[in-house]
């Protein structure tokens, strides 16, 4: 489920919880190419793996038609936009060509993927009994990266991947636009930053093991209420400086 | 020489003094067609007037050549990204093909000319005799916007302006990386908001009138110096949060 340091746009992951039974629907570019997916899917029959390209408009489209046909009727509680892409592209090397295409993926695709939806998320808020903001009533979270810090600057000796840095600024405020938009709605959104992994993209030598992240992240998103709504989150729970 | 609320990219405008003798290079898309700088070419033959579109990186290298011709071996003092376009896109309407538009034009624009003049700013810095860093030595001025404080939100009420509040955020961490990554050579970096000024992007509603924001921004550069470097600061001097 990792962001890909590479060129070319990864397998995002965005994951819902739905009705009265908890539907999972793991989001990927090439559900076929994913095993590790397949494999969870053998063990746990509320998995629904579907195919979305988070740089496509009509992917995204087909993808939202597919889990609400799935859904029957109730609503999405949760959703997790986790596709992204990353380089190392510095202030002299950086090309217009990737500069697009990160910003395509990790700042158009959460928007886009937002957009559709959206009316799955609003039903969900709408059904739910919960007053104020919550991840068990309708939330939208954003896996951002505290390289999109602009304060603290992250990381900088290690790499200054310029495109991933700018493209994560700017999904924290598309963050926070979200938050003030959808909020009347009954949607809490917020951009949590996953620690530096140890994934493909944040390679072997990170300090962090996906387990620990994960476990992390899933120990925070419940504790989140209206006065979270907009905020840049660790894995920990610590709120981050924009 | 102001952004343009549109969807079109604008003239943008960067200016240089450099040499001995001061000059000013205006920098605009279509130099025939802007009347208001052929009669200011008339009163002040100290400035040249370049073509450059900020997403034509060809049109940006072209640019950057031309001012070294006419530099005759001086470097660049001061480069001003001025150029930017936005809109009212809202999180429903907001479209892929405006997102990459603003972005390209907002973000990687700054970021391109930023490279083509770099080793003019260079040169300046290099035979300069002050320490530290200043405008008058070797700067890089980002035209950025409290649209895009994540922190701020700035008159969300009158628009969401998502494309735009995105890219802005996103020049922003591009100013703070340009800031770490030039300061040892001599540049300061810095993003300022002009205020909401009454031209065609801001409307003759806006508060500021454009003589009022350029006199307020023509005071702050002369005081800024090292520690400024990579701050986020109003045309009033006023340090803004991310």
């Amino acid at each position: 489920l990792g962001e890909d340091w590479s060129q070319t746009p990864d397998q995002g992951a965005l994951l819902g919880l739905s009705g009265t039974r908890l539907w999972v629907f793991a989001i990927c570019r090439d559900p076929e190419g994913w095993r590790q997916l397949k494999n969870l899917v053998s063990r746990h029959p509320n998995l629904v793996i579907i195919a979305l390209e988070a740089t496509d408009p009509a992917s995204i489209k087909a993808a939202a038609a597919r889990v609400e046909e799935h859904l029957k009727g109730s609503g999405l509680n949760l959703l997790i936009n986790n596709a992204a892409i990353g380089n190392n592209g510095t202030l002299e090397s950086e090309t217009p060509e990737n500069m697009s295409l990160v910003y395509t993926t990790n700042v158009t695709g959460p928007l886009l993927v937002s957009q559709a939806f959206l009316p799955l998320l609003k039903k969900a808020a709408q059904g739910s009994n919960q007053k104020g903001l919550s991840c068990s009533k309708a939330a939208i979270v954003n896996m951002s990266s505290e390289g999109g810090s602009i304060q603290n600057v992250f990381i900088w000796h290690l790499g200054q991947a310029i495109a991933y840095r700018c493209s994560k600024a700017a999904l924290n405020m598309l963050t926070k636009c979200q938050s003030l938009g959808y909020g009347g709605d009954g949607i809490l959104s917020i951009a949590v930053h996953p620690g530096w992994v140890q994934t493909d993209m944040g390679s072997f030598t990170a300090p962090l093991t996906v387990d620990a992240s994960v476990r992390g992240i899933l120990n925070v998103l419940p504790t989140l209420s209206e006065k979270d709504n907009g905020a840049f989150m660790s894995w920990e729970g610590k709120v981050l400086p924009w």
